[in-house]
């Protein structure tokens, strides 16, 4: 499943963080990784990243798409990553 | 046509994207806009955008979902805005 990740933590989770979705993950720019992941990875980062944020304070959205067809990309200024599949 | 807007900018420039992207979405967390913009709109994004960005350094993505069927959001954390509609 297509996914693109952003977060929106403190400082000092940042790199915890990114840390876990790279295991997942591509990134792609500050606090920005776009993947394809099953349902397990998706349980897997939750159960990861769950016991690391402040729930009262932290943020990450996944935005899961069905089918690459449905989604488009447009990059103004610098491609900060260069990706070899997806999206 | 719904639209994800992430930012990844120098530190001088954040509030300048910020407002503009306001002007024409919802803001979401630290660095993300959603919003369902008008060809025009974005064009508009665009052009007053790449007046302030370093291309160089810079980097803007904007993500184009044709349908707003085609997408599914899941919060880890706190939810930081409140958003009226979409996504």
């Amino acid at each position: 499943m297509l996914t693109i990740v952003v977060y929106d933590v403190s400082v000092d989770k940042v790199n915890k963080v990114c840390k876990i979705l790279r295991q997942y993950m591509n990134w792609v720019q500050n606090s920005v990784f776009e993947g394809d992941l099953t349902k397990n990875d998706v349980k897997e980062i939750e159960d990861k990243v769950k016991g690391l944020i402040d729930i009262e304070r932290d943020s990450i959205i996944f935005y899961f798409i069905e089918n690459e067809n449905f989604i488009k990309k447009m990059y103004l200024g610098k491609k900060k990553a260069n990706l070899s599949k997806i999206l």
